[in-house]
């Protein structure tokens, strides 16, 4: 996996509210944003505002994230097959599965695993966001 | 605040054992690594593997975070004053105090925190990383 970090997911309860804490303090939205999510690029890098069930539901189909506090990490990818592929390799370096790869509504593909203190981490191929050439996520 | 994430602090349990993970994945820690805490750079900002003992301590001397998920999202400023002036600004529009702004034990100034759905702030002038022209933490 490379040395990268594309995403910071922040589970939110109220999204209109959450988005205008951050625009109150001088934050300006991607045109990306709509009504549900909220993305501010941040450097190299975005922050999303993502509903706290909606974010449960994808992280893990299952069960409750390992780490109950409401925020994913997330490394994109160029190609659609490096999320199983990328998958693979971190649990074959004792990750633990939480999510197996799937296709997502919105026609991307991801994937999510903890760390071994259970942090999770989403590998996601999302087309609509090209990387730059230093893997930059790089918001419209 | 400005429009940048500077630093995601990930508490651990076992951090030698936390930084073998990573390192196992291909990462390679910044030599401003030691014995108490592993930075990664990771494009215009950095990933911190921490003991999840003293991010509880640091983030709140007076109870734990208000979201238990062990990680917080960091701002790195120029200034020292720059501390205390953005922490009276978040506050003003509606964040919750964490922990007061306080001088660390490494020669910098730090404090905490919460925005509406409680994800813990950490805004840091670290004097010995200086920030890139366009606000980048680059560790050595």
């Amino acid at each position: 996996m490379e040395q990268r970090l594309s995403l910071v997911t922040l589970g939110v309860g109220d999204l209109a509210k959450a988005r205008l804490f951050y625009e109150s303090l001088g934050w300006r939205a991607s045109s990306a944003s709509c009504e549900q999510v909220c993305f501010f690029q941040t450097g190299s890098m975005a922050i999303a505002l993502y509903p706290m069930d909606a974010l449960l539901n994808d992280a893990g189909k299952t069960g409750n994230l390992p780490v109950p506090g409401g925020i994913t990490l997330g490394i994109n990818v160029s190609l659609r097959e490096e999320v199983d592929q990328e998958l693979a390799k971190v649990l074959a370096h004792g990750a633990t599965l939480l999510q197996a790869a799937m296709d997502t509504p919105w026609g991307g593909r991801t994937a999510y695993f903890a760390d071994p203190d259970g942090h999770p981490w989403e590998i996601t191929w999302a087309p609509m966001f090209p990387l730059g050439p230093a893997g930059e996520l790089l918001l419209p």
